[in-house]
């Protein structure tokens, strides 16, 4: 039965500053997951250190236009002059074997993937009150009341998009949240219209063991 | 924040003989839950030790009929010459106070709940394989070959409903059932259309805080 699993693509968003980083970090430390990366595209120049396929696939910027314009990317966004994109034909494979793809990114970025994978879960993660999101954007770092303040008013945006996203999770303790966003992803794999092809040998009972029953 | 929440009625169906009463007692014997019973309604006598409004609310088949006519059941059959029925004003006062109400019911029922319960969730219990099915329906009891046959047939009728509910669960072992179905009942009150409402204060952030920020 398993191995008829396809993985799900699971859409880990929210606003700035609400943690989901270590909220993706809590899920891949869960025992019994089978939670995969999906590894972005860039026009970024590679650093020391960093492996072409493995912290980014670098390709130039041609390349990169050429993929947006063959709808090669789930989503992808342009930062300080570089292209960010997660490539489409890397999460496929991964969902195909099963795996389940986890991409933490902003709140536009996932509504791109909204209209590419119907199929896809989208989590919206939400702090547990205003005073903790201000709490954690000025924890941040050094940064001007002005680039707060500039955050706040961006958080605020990204609140409003929340009732596009399937579930809102709040991010109270990391492990929590964790905890919920497995109850979601073992719930949908539950759902029926994702897993009814797999019970088509118990729908079809009638068809060996009682034949001749019911004349 | 938990105030606000209201229980979920979770409607539990399956074949006959798939295991719903275990899987409901296992539900009802986890930590941390918040389940309760919905108290049935009867025509049928009051036997020795059972107590109204405990076991069953015992009314005459004219009050039945009436309520019937007056639409107060979410769901009601007549067997071997009674009718149950589960009252609507009973489920409705344990949803508001937060409850979780569990109603383990035949298939038919559970479609009757469907059309009047919008945002009911509906669970199908699916035995592993047909052979465990047919195992634990030759085991019940002392029945001829014809009642088992019978049986199977029933279930063969019910499975071809599955698709109708919002959830399939296997029963491979009661505990991982009832583990599924705690993780599907998480995941329901984490979705966006059920909680966002909770959230109204954070989706308001810009009006209080951030007054006069943005002019």
């Amino acid at each position: 039965m398993k191995l008829n699993d396809k993985g799900l693509l699971v859409v880990l968003s929210g606003p700035s500053g609400v943690g989901k980083g270590t909220v993706r970090k809590a899920l891949f430390d869960m025992p019994d997951q089978n939670f995969v990366y999906s590894v972005s595209m860039t026009t970024r120049k590679m650093r020391p250190g960093e492996v072409d396929g493995k912290d980014y696939y670098f390709v130039s910027r041609e390349e990169f236009e050429k993929r947006i314009e063959d709808g090669k990317f789930l989503e992808h966004a342009e930062f300080v002059g570089n292209y960010y994109g997660t490539p489409l034909d890397e999460v496929n494979k991964q969902l195909d074997n099963g795996k389940e793809v986890i991409l933490e990114i902003e709140v536009e970025g996932a509504l791109q993937v909204r209209d590419k994978v119907k199929d896809a879960v989208f989590i919206f993660l939400v702090p547990p009150s205003k005073e903790a999101l201000y709490n954690r954007l000025k924890r941040r770092g050094t940064e001007s009341e002005e680039v707060i303040q500039e955050r706040i008013a961006k958080a605020n945006r990204e609140f409003k998009l929340a009732y596009k996203y399937d579930y809102i999770v709040v991010n109270d303790e990391v492990n929590n949240a964790a905890d919920r966003i497995m109850a979601i992803i073992r719930a949908e794999h539950a759902k029926t219209w994702r897993s009814i092809h797999k019970y088509e040998e118990l729908l079809d009972m009638k068809d060996d063991k009682n034949k001749g029953d019911n004349k």
